[in-house]
């Protein structure tokens, strides 16, 4: 028997509100908000199965956040974008002398990405703010919704929005460039202001805890037929920068043994992360996931490439083993290519652990609504560990249909989307009541 | 003794012009000329040691082409743009039946490239014909100089300009995009009509002879000391673009075994290149040069990656069977990685020699201004090849510091350059007369 067939038998639910139903979201209206949502990114004359390219601080990111914003409006909720560029909508509670329940995602994508990734929870947690607006029901204590700024990796880092809340930006970072613009001209193209960023800063108790829904972007609840899943903590996520630098020269007249191919050296340098990564026991991963060339001709041996270097797994200790490794084989590259290679640190994300409190709130808000769960690592980096330094944190993970995320082919069934929805909207109205 | 001193001792040299004497171009007005056109390209703030990016049909190009016309105009000439964007300025002489000299080179340069390869032909050439005009000299038969349509790659392939006029653009090269512009809007940026292309082919017998002045950009005059390089043959370049496809997906949650990562596919191809070039003994060269990665984001295992194959040597047997090694072993590496690759060729030059009386114009050339020579294959491509498909064709090398190009600090004395000058003009003035 198909688990989710639970679903259609409930009517109306079962409610964290002493006395009052919790309203439902239906698969159709989840899915016309995420096609709504869509078109900002979407390729020329593209389709909603094409995915998006909505990449934070580009023009898509900002036609998508105005959407938001709009939906955020038409829900009743009062607005707000901080320096860092994130929105938040607000709902008074009965109480307002109680610390706000927390909740939301991103609605920035990676290059040709997916649907779901982000614009989910973003996109339920907005939806949940209108059902309530429309049914007049008021939770005891205040209601925030959020969207985070440039969730994923842009200018080397990825969780731009929810670490600059929590005053984890790197020295440096906001003078670093990518597609032309340094990080601080790319937070005000989207409302911010980098130069007052200690005003986007959440103080510690200030919101009493913070639920993200969010697609598993991994195959194992899919693969189980489990539409739920809570997520008892998230990896570590090492990310670094290197810098291999050759010296340019023509690529006719210069012998192969007078060359100082950076290609070359960022090639083995490539396959010695993939084989560090494999050569010891686990579930650890390691991507060479973005590579620049320079000068990037056919008849110019390469002078410099600029790569990246993630590593991610539950245990710190053995992402610094395996990076100590990876160094140490550079090192010996460097010198045989005759390079220099440079490695810069530019994102260490600590792993991250659920608040059993939130967890339980997630189980009971499942159990209500009838669906399995299991509680389940998160392999992919969130805003919700960011927040978890900040407060009570929790995730709710819906099945991603073969696993497949960051890629036009990600998909959730509808489903399987109003279900997380109805299940966030359920663990915050407890964690608000 | 410097072999350069005998130069200072020559008053107007002799003439292959019965009676007349052949001015003499200087190392002061090579320089201004070379440094006049280095700021199209340049870098904000720049200098000619920081190199120049003047790439063909690009902003830069365009202004320096604006540039060499005027030099052209100035000159006396008559100036014409042909169909596939090759600028010509010619002179008349004095037997208007008989079929005019060329010479000349071209302007573009690679990303990130230096201000002598193309350039020093370019200008000796215009500057030869504004000495014969202001010394009222005229040949006995007609002169061009030509400056030739991107000659560096893009589009996948070089010798853009020269090719169309032989009539050997690729079946389908005119649609290709490079940089957001088919090849056909690129070449209507310059002044060229895609469509009229078959108005730029240059006849067999419509010309006498090509010759073209170029810095060796490998390190052999140098070495020697040696000032003038009579090149005997041009080598046989062979590029393909390859392109290789495996699965974007995400970086934290999909598990190392699972993976079809493109650029791990592409990091072993780049080092089989290198190991088959190197596996045989010969001069032989091969590059991978051009490598972009797609979707290019450090947490999306790279989905797909495009990449150059470059292979180069005398002989075209040698690099068939190079190529045939390489394609063997990516039919393995794609097995391997679960990804495909496949290989297209966009560019062939065969192996071009230099015609004999070409060669001994310009011995006796430099024998006139006491200069030595020595021979030498150009292991660099050159537009030069091309005509010689047309006409005798034959080069002058002059020497490349360190052997240096494709680089800012690719750099020829100025003594060099002006010996170079001098016996261009006396070179073909001799096939002229």
């Amino acid at each position: 028997m198909n688990r989710r067939s639970f679903v259609g038998v409930l009517a109306g639910g079962a409610s964290g509100l002493s006395g009052a139903s919790v309203p439902r979201i239906g698969p159709e209206t989840i899915e016309a908000r995420l096609r709504g949502l869509s078109v900002f990114g979407r390729a020329k004359d593209g389709t909603f199965e094409q995915g998006v390219s909505r990449v934070g601080y580009s023009d898509a990111d900002i036609a998508g956040r105005n959407f938001v914003l709009n939906l955020m409006r038409e829900a009743g909720a009062s607005t707000r974008v901080d320096a860092a560029g994130n929105i938040f909508a607000s709902r008074s509670g009965s109480d307002a002398s109680l610390a706000p329940v927390l909740f939301g995602s991103h609605i920035d994508s990676v290059p040709s990405g997916g649907n779901f990734d982000g614009d989910l929870g973003s996109l339920a947690s907005i939806e949940m703010l209108r059902l309530l607006h429309e049914n007049r029901i008021t939770t005891r204590r205040p209601l925030c919704a959020a969207v985070w700024a440039c969730e994923e990796a842009t200018f080397g880092s990825a969780l731009n929005g929810s670490r600059a809340v929590a005053g984890k930006l790197e020295p440096g970072e906001l003078s670093r460039v990518s597609r032309g613009l340094t990080k601080s001209e790319a937070i005000r193209r989207i409302g911010g202001d980098a130069s007052r960023l200690e005003q986007s800063q959440i103080r510690q108790g200030s919101f009493h805890s913070y639920v993200e829904l969010h697609i598993e972007q991994g195959g194992t609840l899919a693969r189980e037929g489990v539409p739920v899943g809570i997520v008892d903590g998230i990896v570590s996520i090492d990310r670094y920068e290197v810098v291999v630098t050759g010296f340019a020269n023509h690529a006719g007249t210069t012998p192969m043994p007078d060359r100082q191919d950076a290609l070359v050296a960022a090639a083995r340098l490539a396959l010695a992360v993939r084989d560090t990564v494999t050569g010891e026991p686990g579930a650890q991963v390691g991507t060479v996931g973005q590579l620049e060339v320079s000068p990037n001709a056919p008849n110019v041996i390469p002078g410099e490439v600029k790569m990246t270097v993630e590593l991610r797994d539950l245990s710190s200790a053995k992402l610094e083993r395996i990076a100590g490794k990876i160094k140490a084989q550079a090192r010996a590259i460097a010198s045989e290519t005759r390079t220099e290679i440079r490695f810069s640190t530019v994102g260490r994300n600590v792993a991250a652990m659920a608040a059993p409190e939130v967890q339980r709130a997630i189980a009971a808000a499942a159990g209500k609504h009838r669906l399995e769960t299991r509680h389940l690592p998160s392999r992919a980096g969130h805003d919700a560990q960011i927040m978890a330094t900040l407060m009570p944190m929790g995730m709710i993970f819906v099945p991603s249909v073969g696993g497949i995320s960051h890629s036009p082919k990600e998909f959730t069934d509808w489903q399987d989307c109003a279900n997380g929805a109805n299940v966030l909207m359920e663990t915050v109205m407890a964690l608000a009541s």
